[in-house]
């Protein structure tokens, strides 16, 4: 195995090219950097609008090969399409409900909205209607939308899969290989197939090495396991930023093998605690190639498949 | 529905007018502003002595109407009284344990006190006893007051009822409108009586909306549901300070729609993890009107109680 | 009961001569002090390289006094030995296993390693089988080294008890009392004997005030209960510094009693959120003598045994 300081050494020579870096001697320290995203500041209107349709309907969702989930989504995906503008823009959503059994909403964290557009009394589609909510998204960052008026409020509805990313860029942060993640929980009792559990007539298939009692239940992106969950790329010198958006049932961390960055509270760490309805932005310049896990450190919740792979190329 | 960009505009008006907020353009920002709690800091000591007489006992507690708890608490309510002191205060409590079956205690949290005023060796009330603590509250902030005598240590009196809020004010903190929240959890095996589950000879009674499988377990400022939680009120231009205390037996988030904060570490939020035993307070200059939710985000206790509203008027 | 400014009096005197403590008047500021490690600045190799030969094998251990738990570990001891090191020390880890059942390995946190050293698909020892692993630890605080490679993945391995402390000492931190803790949790299936609870041809003995529904599950250091948990002792002048690290199944808080600290986010606090696989570095001049619990402030765990002893004399 070579030594780390060989390493270190081959990147050294990047020095003088890369202006993002900073150089400690003959070092580079490429990671971590500190966040582009300030969090704290409002940023004044762009003066643009950016509509999306956007319609609820039930479906089967393929949580891993085998594992079908009887689903309600945005857009027939889970999560539902990202809702991605820049820090200023007006956002105009058209919300058309196809669940003939149950209002649903569209509600969403931070960026402003008044409480016409809230999803909770107000903003509520009813089978078969169309509603329109607005927000300002003033305030840069990784943010849950979601259900927030079926189903026993907003916790059926997000059950189901009723949730998505709303993605504020910060017009001066750095152009970066984005990692959008969002950490769910799925209900059991909506599987219609669940690899490994005989549900009805359907017969028990095997299990393989991370199967285990919570199976299939803990998902990133609404996928589990690193076969059938994102597998995100990157190159030694990008600048990979990560969106991690929890949205589930249950407290879960977020751990990525073989880097550490730098939280918005000036914290370095390489595993971050999220609640449900929390979110973090972090990113780092790329520096360190192979084959990485990502994952949730709560082991029950890896077991059950959120986890994932990363791979990193010279 | 009319769009935010126009009641943007009106609220500039109030740019010149207004010394707490920042104007960027003809815009004002008057959400978020800093937190005005410096937590690092001690504060001297003021010279003043507050005496608080607290009395433990055992009642009967409605956690919402027909939900009946075989409660223990101070001063027979849940939480406890208010400890409200400004930062530099000494304390005095007068003890009075009047619960015949158990010692009981009152510990707390960051203040300064001798092992003596711990409430876990030493400042214990035996039954028909009374203790005096004292402690010297020179760090500001918002922290829970508990047991941490009486059957199994700190953990079934807390259980029964036996915490409430200390509220230390920091002398350069705004003078705000101020919601002091405390999240708990409640013990399904103590209560008489459960709207919607048979207790006893008592039969099952209806269950509503939002009556999920955790129903009347969780908990705001010993109350669940948004018809018994504490309705809190604010007017557009006011200073509001949340104190937000968790402490109970889970792990939870505190969320508040249509508003954000920056907190104690310079992050921006509308969503805080709270574990049992930790607290955060913060404040904003309140700017948007209407009938707002605020819960925890995990849905099992939003479903089972922990939720409330929060209007705000022009 | 003295009061407490007679107290401050009496450190006052300290004031010339202690050059940590900040003096307001007369008074001394001992506690907290803010954190003397920079959690996110990387230092420069040390040119020394520091070896460890780690051997992996099963064996019986006692969590408190007639639990015993079917474990596999790290040299024999739960946690596992300290790899305590200088930032910017070269560390190279002699791994064998003599589990003869499964594969394992040391995976860790933070500090810089190539891919080959992550323990998941690589560095990874099959039964009877040496491998070695090399990082960098060129980032300062306390963080977990654990299995990642057998039964279920990482999450086998850390309930039998795979998992140690990694001790990244930064140049320019105070010499202090450490305090080194590792919160984990055990697996009821694991366990030959259990205080209290039948198992097997056993019958279950007696249990104290504390052993409540989790009994002998939660631990300090692999032991439950402040009788057989590391009882930690200071005197009054000493710096003591906390390495706390959270390696188990569930989510955790840690409150030390009587004390507070300013975490390296700048937020004073006595209680702290720890999921699994995080960790935090803290410290104070010590100026509170007494015999004070530290625990987690989750009940169950708590009642279950994660709490102990530490006593600070004059």
């Amino acid at each position: 195995m070579p030594s780390l300081r060989h390493f270190s050494v081959q990147l050294g020579l990047a020095c003088a090219l890369v202006t993002l870096v900073g150089c400690d001697g003959d070092r580079v320290t490429l990671n971590p950097t500190p966040s582009a995203n300030n969090t704290a500041k409002e940023y004044p209107p762009t003066g643009k609008t950016k509509t999306f349709e956007i319609t609820i309907s039930k479906f089967d969702w393929e949580v891993a090969p085998g594992a079908i989930y009887d689903a309600i989504g945005y857009n027939k995906t889970i999560p539902g399409p990202p809702i991605e503008v820049d820090a200023g823009d007006h956002v105009v959503i058209k919300l058309t409900n196809k669940d003939p059994d149950a209002p649903h909403s569209v509600h969403t964290h931070v960026v402003r909205f008044p409480v016409g557009s809230d999803g909770v009394m107000y903003g509520v589609a009813k089978p078969n209607e169309t509603v329109t909510v607005e927000w300002d998204a003033v305030f840069a960052g990784s943010f849950p939308y979601h259900d927030h008026a079926g189903m026993g409020g907003e916790t059926g509805g997000i059950r189901a899969g009723l949730f998505g990313p709303l993605i504020v860029h910060a017009p001066d942060e750095v152009k970066a290989v984005e990692n959008v993640v969002m950490l769910s929980d799925f209900d059991v009792t909506r599987f219609k197939l669940l690899p490994g559990v005989g549900i009805g007539d359907a017969a028990p298939s095997d299990i393989g090495e991370y199967r285990g009692g919570h199976q299939y239940m803990h998902t990133i992106d609404g996928r589990a396991y690193p076969e059938w969950s994102p597998h995100f790329r990157a190159k030694v010198g990008d600048h990979v930023r990560w969106r991690v958006i929890s949205i589930g049932q249950e407290f879960h961390t977020f751990h990525v093998h073989g880097h550490r960055w730098i939280g918005a509270d000036g914290v370095m760490t390489d595993n971050i605690n999220l609640g449900p309805g929390t979110y973090s932005t972090f990113e780092w310049l790329e520096d360190n190639p192979g084959d990485w896990l990502y994952h949730c450190h709560v082991p029950d919740h890896m077991e059950g498949g959120m986890m994932g792979l990363y791979t990193v190329t010279k």
